[in-house]
């Protein structure tokens, strides 16, 4: 089993992204080849950073925040341009807030040498994953002793620093006890909660199953979820939470059968500068990546697809919103800011 | 372009299903391998129909009562037992009513020939055209002179003896003169609204787009769709409706919205026989068609899936049911059985 040197900063067997002792590579797993393939590719440059988080080599809210700090660092080693460089990671990918948020917190610190900026790096990547771990004990209290729980996406370790938000909730509640199976939605286009949610939670020893994004609410209406959790690109000052395109759906579904939607994100993800959800500008992607699934085409050669990578759930959609620092239900998000 | 040969009997290019002018084989359209390649397939007996209608070369409720019908008269031709090739045809897939009626229909009549059956079985094809037809001009009345309706799966000229059920509301309303535009869900697991809706719609020069399962509701919340319309596999005294997986989701987005939810079915996918949707047997298909899309594995190796292959949407959720006798909103269907 092939694992990052070095060791995963989580704790855990693999990683999303991690910086080499030295300060010179960033490491990441290369998540498009996952579950096949377990294989870390190392980047020397805040640009090759920047081009696999455009690329999703790396995904994930928290996870592309790291590494973007970690691109900087490694920027830093070889005296590159950190405003460019900063730049450029910020605009790799439009819709999530950590991007900027990571490049504002390393360039805002003037350090004395590349080590410190590197450890600068390393200790966001180290509060995110003590936030995951809050975010759990927080978010296990709000599941059943026994039940299942739909998610939609990844957003576990390889969309974090380790652990996860919306999985990490469910990991917690496993360690506590309780018996906690999940649904995982394959989640077209990209087939994360497929490839990525499947290969962790599985890994894990956490009882997964895997459904169409369509048979969502087949299930909820058979009575067999019991709440639905996921994680966040952006949350608005209003609550609305912009996520992986789907989500929204889950939770229309989740309120006409009375079962709670619960949305996890760590306080980087909380943005009090983007009013509602209407302000957030959502990546339209391409045709391409929903009219191929690896080498199969799937629709005429003539017709094209529409490809928005993200929705935006209202808050009043969203009955509690699981930060480091405590819950409240969407609604009331700007506490938490 | 390859034809059928006979020519199509709804006058289409294109059909997926017809009777050799001699009564002695079937011709099928394998819409496995649509888009990509239009081929007919023939079948000699009731066995091979029956076994064709399993692996789904032909889908779609009414498609597969005529398929059923056709395998009926070919058998006849051959001098087999048609008791015996009616009840494997009927419990060839088990949750469209269609074909019950279909092999119950054929063999209520006494035929003074195998030609008299094969008759028999034409017109019972044509007569599930001009329902199309019909169906058409009676749904095409509730649509808008200009907007964007969702559709499901595929229900159109594929999935019947031509022209389509809810594809047919989207022509007939063309063929007045209205600007209707459509997205196509891709139809997860098995792309029939990508490959079948998308392949039909784009051969008859309807504009159409395509997008997966998750995105529909992301598309209603930007007030880009006007009303949805779907097919159905059956539709149960009280108006219960079954029908492709993914749709019921549908039905409770869309009235989050206040968007009409339209069910388009011939009188025989009415089924009085059936009084709830909880009396419909779901018909449970295997991971791997979830799991595997052609030749490419989306999870782990250790990961099953789940794969109910219908969904039943609450009459209270259909706006109207349109027959060819004319259409209720769905908690009134029993007026038209």
């Amino acid at each position: 089993m092939p694992v990052p040197h070095p060791a995963p900063l989580s704790g855990a067997s693999y990683s999303a992204v991690e910086l080499s002792p030295a300060g010179d590579v960033v490491l990441m797993l290369d998540q498009r080849r996952l579950p096949h393939e377990e294989l870390y590719v190392e980047l020397r440059d805040a640009a090759a950073v920047a081009e696999a988080i455009r690329a999703m080599v790396v995904r994930g809210a928290p996870a592309i925040g790291i590494a973007a700090a970690y691109g900087l660092a490694v920027e830093a080693r070889r005296g590159g341009d950190l405003n460019a460089a900063g730049a450029l990671l910020a605009r790799a990918r439009p819709t999530a807030v950590n991007l900027k948020w990571a490049v504002d917190r390393m360039l805002s610190f003037v350090p004395a040498s590349p080590e410190e900026l590197a450890e600068h790096a390393r200790t966001l990547h180290r509060e995110d994953v003590a936030a995951c771990r809050a975010m759990g004990r927080i978010g296990a209290a709000l599941l059943p002793e026994r039940g299942t729980v739909l998610t939609h996406c990844n957003a576990g370790a390889l969309a974090t620093g380790g652990y996860g938000t919306a999985l990490g909730v469910i990991r917690a509640a496993r360690e506590l006890g309780k018996d906690i199976r999940v649904l995982s939605c394959e989640t077209r286009p990209y087939l994360q909660g497929a490839r990525l949610t499947c290969w962790e939670l599985d890994r894990d020893g956490v009882p997964v199953e895997l459904i169409t994004d369509g048979m969502a609410a087949h299930f909820f209406g058979r009575g067999e979820i019991d709440a639905v959790i996921v994680g966040a690109d952006r949350v608005a000052l209003n609550g609305d939470v912009a996520n992986k395109i789907g989500t929204y759906g889950h939770a229309c579904v989740a309120r006409m059968h009375e079962r709670p939607f619960y949305v996890a994100a760590p306080r980087s993800t909380l943005d009090p500068n983007t009013p509602t959800g209407a302000a957030i500008v959502i990546e339209e992607r391409s045709s391409d990546e929903v009219v191929r699934i690896g080498e199969q085409v799937i629709a005429p050669a003539n017709v094209r697809a529409r490809h928005p990578g993200f929705d935006v759930t209202p808050a009043r959609l969203v009955s509690r919103l699981i930060t480091e620092l405590g819950d409240v239900p969407g609604e009331r998000a700007r506490d938490l800011m």
